[in-house]
C-alpha cells in the first residue's frame, strides 16, 4: 500500500499543486479532500481522461502529466481513462474529422500506445496507476438509462459552453448527440468516484459538468483543475502534431534539445513554469540573462526529466553542429533498392524521402520540396519531379534542420 | 385480405382525406402514395401516435381518429402506436408535470382502456388496425444506438420547434433528455415505415421529425397531416379533461347531447367540419339559419356517430327537460351505508357527492359546492360543511346541468 506523503503540510502540497495552474473550483475543495486525505490515510483518486485518437503524445500533454506525476508523488492515485466506446462511436454524422470512428483494435493498439508514453512521466505502479475504459460501464447502458442521465443538465447549460454557443449563434450545426459526449464525460467521473479531475483549459467545461453531475447523484463534486495549452514553437498556436510546431514526448534527446532551443523568447517563462521545477526566483534570473543561456538551462532540464539516462552534452554538442549547418556523424543509415530507380539509374526524391520515412507519401513530399523544406547533402531541393544519382557511399536527405536519413544504394 | 377501395378515384380520395386538414406535408407525396397503392394494391400504413399517460378520450380525439377511419374505409392499414416505453420513463426529471413515469401495469391498462375507446370510431379489423408498443424497439437500443439516432439531428432544427423556442429564450429550463423524444418518436416512423403520420396540429414539429429521419435510413419519407385541435365548450381553450370543457368519447347519448347543444355559435361549422360528413353546402345552409336547429343537428348527427344504437329522440327529449331545469326519471341510483352518516343521522353533503361518484375527493366535492356546482333536489348547496337528512325514498343530487344521481339510505 502507497503511504500518503506525510512530510509536507497540507499548505505546501497545495503550493506543488497550484503551480502552473489556470482554474481550480475549487480550492476549498481541494484543501479539504487533501486534509482529509492526510487524516486518513485514502489516497485521492485522480482522473484524467485520455482520447485514444489522438496517440501520439508531445510537451503540451507533458503539462498534464506532470501534474498527475505530482498527485502520485504526493501518494495519490490517478486514473488514467480511455475513451474507448465513445471512441468507436466517434462522429456517426461524418461531420467531425476530429472523431473518426475507431475499430476495437485501433483503440485497444492506441489506448496501449498512450500508457506506454505516459509512463515516460507518470509513475508506473498499479498503486498509483490505474487504467480504465469507459466501455465498461457505457456499453451495459439502454435507452431508458441514457434519457435519465441526459435529464440531469440542461440545453441551456450544455449550450453555454464557448464552441456550441458560437456554433449555435453562427449557424453552424450541432448534432443532438454531441450534448450527450459532454454528459458521457460527466458521467464517467461518476463512475470513477474521481475527486479530483485534469484537462486542459478546454475542458474545463465538460469537466465541470462532471462535477454537477456527481453532486447530482449524491457523490462530494470532484474538484476541476486545469492547466494552460502549451503554446507551441510556432508561438502563436496551441502545440499539436498537426499544425507541427511541436516537440514529440518519445523525440529523441538531440531532437527534443534543438526544440526546446527554438522555443520563442516570450513563452520561456510558461515552459519553465509548466515544464520544470526551477524555483520561481531562479526563472526569472534566468529570463534576466540572455535568451541562449536560458534556453540552455530549458533544454537540459526538459531532456533530463524525460530522458533520465541520456548524455546532456552529446545532445547539446550535436545540437550545435546541426545548428552551424553542419551533417552530424551518427545519423541513421537506409538502403535503397535498386528497382527504386528509374530508366536512367536516377532514383525520384519524393520517393526517397518516402522510403527515408521523412514523409507518409509522395504527395507529401512533394509539398515538403515547394515549401524548401527538404535538402540533399546540405542544398535545398527545388524540383519536386527531380531525380538524383546515388554514389555508393550514398547521399544524405534532411528534412527540416535536424532531421537526417543517409540513403546507400544497394547491391 | 382487406381490399384498397376502387370505386373512388385519387381526386376522390384526396377530397375526403383533404376535409379538416391543416397542414398536409405534401399533397403530392400522398397523391404519390394513394396512386401506387391502387396500382399494386398495397395498404398504406397510417401511424397514430397515442400517449398513454392520459387514457380518457374525448371529441378532441375524435376528430384523429376520424380521419385514421377515413383511411381505413380507404382500405388502408392503421397503427395505433402506444408508447409504453417512454411513458414508462416518464420525465425522470420529475419537474415536467405532463409526464409522471408510469408502471408496466399502469401503461398496459391505459392501452387497453385507450384502444377500447378507439374501437368506438375505428374498424375493428386486425387488416386495418395494428396496435404497436414502442418498447418494441426502444428496449433492445444501447448506449451506442442513442448516439448514432441523436446524431441524425441537430440541435438548431429541434430547437425550432415552438415551445423549445420560447422556453430557451425565456430562460426556461429544457433537459437534454427532451430533445431526444422527438427523436424517438421520429424514430418510431422508421421502424414501422409509416407512410402517413397523423396528429394534432401540436404535432406537426414531431412528426417532420420522424419524416426527416426517415430519408436519412433511407426510407421514403412519411406523410404529414394534422388535423385542428378542437376548441372546448368555453370557446376558447382547446379541448381538454383538466380545463373541463370536454365531451367524453364514451358519454352517455343523453349527456353527449347536451354537451352538443353547449358548442359556442363561432365553433359550429369547425365542429360540423371536423366531427360530421355533412357537405359543405347543407353546412352552410344549417349557420345561415336559427343556431338551435343547427346545435340540434350537430348534435343528433355526432350522437348518431358515436351512438349509432341509441334512441336519438330519447336523447333529445332528456336534454330538453334538463334544460328546463327538471329531473330526469331515468337517473341512476346509488345506495347509502348507514355508517356515513354522522351523530344525528344526517350525512355530509361533500361525502354524498364522492358516494355518488360525481367528484373524486372530499375536497374536490367542497370546492363544487364553493363554485355554486351542487344541487340537492333541485336547490343549489352553498355550505360544504352541511349534513343532510335522507328520506326513504332518496334525495337528488346534481353536478352542473346535466349529471343527477339519487341517493338511497339502505336498510
Amino acid at each position: 500500500m502507497t503511504e500518503i506523503q506525510r512530510n509536507l503540510t497540507v499548505d505546501e502540497q497545495l503550493a506543488i499543486l497550484r503551480r502552473g495552474v489556470v482554474d481550480l473550483v475549487s480550492e476549498d475543495d481541494l484543501r479539504r479532500k487533501l486534509t482529509r486525505s492526510l487524516e486518513t490515510g485514502t489516497p485521492l483518486r485522480v482522473k484524467l481522461g485520455a482520447d485514444p485518437t489522438r496517440p501520439d503524445l508531445h510537451l503540451g500533454h507533458a503539462v498534464i502529466l506532470r501534474k498527475m506525476r505530482q498527485f502520485q508523488d504526493l501518494g495519490h492515485r490517478v486514473i488514467m481513462l480511455i475513451g474507448d466506446f465513445t471512441a468507436m462511436i466517434g462522429d456517426p454524422s461524418g461531420k467531425s474529422k476530429t472523431r473518426p470512428p475507431l475499430t476495437l483494435e485501433e483503440t485497444r493498439a492506441n489506448a496501449q500506445s498512450y500508457l506506454e508514453q505516459c509512463k515516460l512521466i507518470l509513475r508506473d505502479d498499479p498503486e498509483v496507476l490505474e487504467l480504465r475504459f469507459n466501455g465498461e460501464w457505457l456499453e451495459p447502458m439502454g435507452y431508458a438509462d441514457v434519457i435519465r442521465l441526459a435529464s440531469r443538465y440542461t440545453v441551456a447549460r450544455i449550450m453555454e459552453r464557448d464552441d456550441f454557443k458560437k456554433r449555435f449563434e453562427g449557424g453552424v450545426p450541432i448534432a443532438v448527440h454531441e450534448l450527450l459526449y459532454p454528459l458521457t464525460q460527466g458521467y464517467d467521473s461518476v463512475a470513477l468516484h474521481a475527486d479530483i479531475e485534469l484537462g486542459g483549459t478546454d475542458q474545463l467545461f465538460n469537466n465541470l459538468v462532471g462535477r454537477a453531475l456527481q453532486r447530482d447523484y449524491e457523490q462530494e463534486p470532484q474538484v476541476v483543475m486545469t492547466l494552460p495549452l502549451l503554446v507551441g514553437l510556432d508561438g502563436t498556436e496551441k502545440m499539436s502534431k498537426s499544425l507541427d510546431n511541436y516537440i514529440g514526448l518519445t523525440d529523441e534527446p538531440h531532437a527534443m534539445f534543438a526544440g526546446l532551443m527554438k522555443v520563442p523568447d516570450p513563452l520561456l517563462e510558461n515552459y519553465f513554469t509548466l515544464l520544470t521545477d526551477l524555483p520561481e526566483a531562479r526563472i526569472q534570473e534566468l529570463l534576466a540573462g540572455h535568451p541562449v543561456e536560458a534556453h540552455r538551462v530549458l533544454a537540459r532540464e526538459v531532456v533530463r526529466w524525460l530522458h533520465p539516462d541520456a548524455d546532456l552534452d552529446a545532445a547539446e554538442a550535436r545540437f550545435k553542429a546541426v545548428a552551424k549547418g553542419g551533417i552530424p556523424d551518427d545519423i541513421p543509415s537506409v538502403p535503397v533498392p535498386a528497382d527504386l530507380a528509374g530508366g536512367e539509374g536516377r532514383y525520384p526524391v519524393t520517393r526517397l524521402a518516402v522510403l527515408a520515412g521523412l514523409e507518409p507519401s509522395n504527395g507529401a513530399a512533394k509539398k515538403l520540396i515547394q515549401n524548401r523544406g527538404l535538402r540533399l547533402n546540405g542544398d535545398a531541393l527545388t524540383d519536386p519531379q527531380a531525380a538524383i544519382e546515388l554514389p555508393a557511399e550514398g547521399a544524405v536527405l534532411q528534412k527540416g534542420k535536424d532531421r537526417f536519413v543517409r540513403l546507400v544504394p544497394q547491391g
